[in-house]
């Protein structure tokens, strides 16, 4: 029985045609990050599963990959555990090592054991995959690439400016204009929150204000009336995320409104900073927005929070987003290291070019020229001849096999292949070669010498 | 309680300073793999676990990492093979899909789901981790990257002759001298053991004789005893695995030896055509030899067979290999697909570079210039100008905040930045900036117009 040749849903392959484009858009971002002065780090694709654990929220938790012990360690799975229908606990017993769920964990792991070493502020940049046990669908994928900057070990808000520069700076590398940069303040937050009667809710405010937009307004209401909120405070909230305006108008009527909480104003003036300061830029692809409904479902954010939609023509919500960190390397055991990160969503800003035919067209790897296949004497010559093309980069193959050069032809046209060469029993007599170009159908004998000047100009 | 920031064992962080040498030693493979007109593939890390095993021998089987089932699919585990002790069975009824254990397994998968939209011959390159189960130790890790190319779809010797030009092509490029590409065929291995009463036992005799370098001649010999060989037929073996000399003088006597088994006069045919055609090329990094102890485990090799040992003063053993198989694709439903494949031990080649101090000494992106931060107005004109510097690819931050001068240029010495740029109360006053070499500590004060000129040439 023969097996089904799939992949694993919610897995792809990537052919050459996609990866080529796929390698474009990294090369972008890499050259971005390193002219930002972020270094490259790469971490291991599984961590210890106390790494990750506990991290993520209990949804994270659930979504993690873990992997199976292997060997006697099977031995000892927890069967009670199992019988009691405790499936957490008894995947514990049988699975030690777990897959990357995100970046960001890695990296204060690394930071926290390799402290001594690194020179403070740190910045490095990683893109690697991460790999999620959700439910695959259009465009969500178990597997995927995430793209990172952070810089880690000191508060200061010019980082928040350079990470939006960052932004501009890659978007408008790869001509993406449009971009919409939403921008809040996890203190901002606070503030609203402390206005009304709920001051210790903060994580079920930001967790119900962060579904807005799958569950509309009143999916946000009905959650926080569930959790206790009143309709007089939602009333207030409402009153104060609906403001809108430029970010001078949006702050001056959010001061009065947050007047009495001294994190609010703190949120507030830091974001009076970050735009007073964008001033000096003039950005070509991005706009900036105040956004108070933005919240960002992770709590380890403390700071700034930015979150980065395309451009309006095309429906794909989320491309990247960030924000500032306090605590980052609490739990490796390495206090006060505050940080900031960003992050694009590779596979979406992929969609994004791709839809709106932003990848330039001349990336290809196509083979420039085939030496068909006329038996030994031309094999010789061809043998000789492509190493030294392909020492100079050309890309070159022979046909493997003497088959009719019809057959070889096709082969040509099939992979458009532009150029031919032809070394048949006339050709070696006169000591010359047949170039047919492809596309014309033109033949014309040089010699061989005169190929790479035919061929690459 | 701390969580102990280490990764798990067997796997690695790569700081920047390593990972730049492994990025240009990747980029030499694929510019190599690509002017041989190989075309890039990207397969998922995990594969369906079916798809994976009995494809590696049990040994193999043993070694994949398997991912455990998530969520409710968890509640399948059969407790009655773990009861019976039967960890094989146990841990199939708990997980369905694996990583990666090497980029064959997968090639094959890909050909046969897309045969009917690849053009054949097809020829593909893969520069991939994979992960095995392999108890960790110096040199061998749980996670590492194979490179792999293949062509798969036609069987002409000319493929053989171009993958022992691709070893030496790409050795070439990254001046590595002095590597020994051992050759043989299995159907002179067949052949060899056609000689002995042990017919069937081609299995037998490559399993044990690929232990060799291990185990020495002793403990072969002392295996293939355990499997039913005589004395007389394993004097025969030694008689011929012993032969030594030009490719042509091997042939020939081996010729004579072989001469009863037609399997083994076509293997020897075989090698003398691919020989005859060598002679076409100058190899400037490998020197080819044939070893007829060279065996390679894996069972679904047919044809020619290479491995790649690095420079005999550097002890790492092979680098490296390949060989030709004749079903590939059978397992997925595909037959007749024969193919020819080589794969570089991308760790152990790096290591070997390293050890032989071949990586340029020009690779590093080290921060070329450092605006220091001596507050609001210095800033401004800092983040005005690095962001053009950026554009033009220059690396270069703004130190975050504004502390005692000193303490920047102690930075920018650990940080090995050439160029620090600083705009004081009096530079904003004359309009230029002060431009400081770290290396001679000469300052020159310069229009900021002139910065790029100045750290550039």
């Amino acid at each position: 029985m023969s097996i089904n040749p799939n992949t694993p849903k919610g897995t792809r392959d990537y052919s050459s045609e996609v990866l080529l484009k796929r390698n474009y858009l990294k090369k972008i971002l890499q050259k971005a990050f390193e002219s930002f002065a972020f270094e490259p780090l790469e971490t291991p694709s599984f961590e210890k599963l106390s790494t990750l654990t506990g991290k993520y929220g209990d949804e994270g938790d659930r979504l993690i990959f873990k992997i199976l012990n292997s060997g006697e360690k099977l031995k000892k799975a927890d069967l009670n555990s199992f019988k009691e229908n405790d499936l957490k606990k008894f995947s514990f017993s049988i699975s030690e090592k777990a897959l990357r769920y995100d970046l960001t964990v890695p990296l204060a792991r690394y930071v926290a054991g390799n402290q001594n070493d690194l020179i403070f502020p740190f910045r490095r940049y990683q893109m690697q995959n991460v790999w999620r046990a959700d439910r695959p669908q259009h465009g969500r994928f178990q597997e995927f690439c995430q793209c990172d900057a952070d810089i880690v070990g000191v508060k200061s808000l010019l980082q928040e400016i350079e990470m939006i520069s960052l932004f501009d700076h890659i978007f408008n590398n790869v001509n993406l204009k449009g971009v919409t940069v939403k921008i809040n303040h996890r203190k901002i937050i606070e503030g609203i929150v402390n206005l009304t009667e709920n001051k210790n809710k903060l994580v079920d405010y930001t967790v119900a204000i962060d579904k807005l937009e799958k569950v509309g307004i009143e999916g946000v209401e009905k959650e926080l009336i569930s959790k206790g909120f009143r309709e007089s405070d939602i009333d207030k909230i409402k009153n104060i995320i609906k403001l809108e305006g430029s970010p001078e108008i949006i702050l001056d009527e959010l001061e009065y409104a947050l007047k009495d909480s001294n994190k609010g104003l703190e949120g507030i003036n830091e974001l009076r900073y970050i735009f007073s300061k964008l001033n000096c830029f003039e950005f070509k692809s991005i706009n900036i927005k105040i956004d108070l409904t933005l919240a960002r479902g992770l709590n380890y954010y403390t700071g700034t929070i930015v979150e980065v939609m395309g451009p309006e023509n095309v429906k794909m919500g989320s491309i990247g987003g960030g924000g500032r960190y306090d605590d980052l390397t609490n739990s490796f055991g390495l206090k006060n290291m505050s940080g900031i990160g960003v992050s694009f969503g590779f596979d979406r800003l992929y969609l994004v070019l791709d839809e709106l035919d932003l990848f330039p067209i001349n990336i290809n790897l196509n083979t420039e020229v085939l030496f068909v296949n006329l038996g030994n004497e031309s094999v010789d010559i061809a043998l000789n001849k492509i190493n030294k093309l392909r020492l100079k980069g050309v890309i070159g193959e022979i046909y493997p096999i003497n088959i009719k050069l019809s057959k070889q032809l096709n082969y040509a046209n099939k992979k458009k292949i532009p150029f031919v060469v032809i070394i048949g029993d006339e050709e070696i007599k006169n000591k010359k070669i047949t170039l047919k170009n492809m596309s014309t159908g033109e033949q014309v004998q040089i010699l061989l010498s005169q190929l790479e000047k035919s061929i690459l100009y």
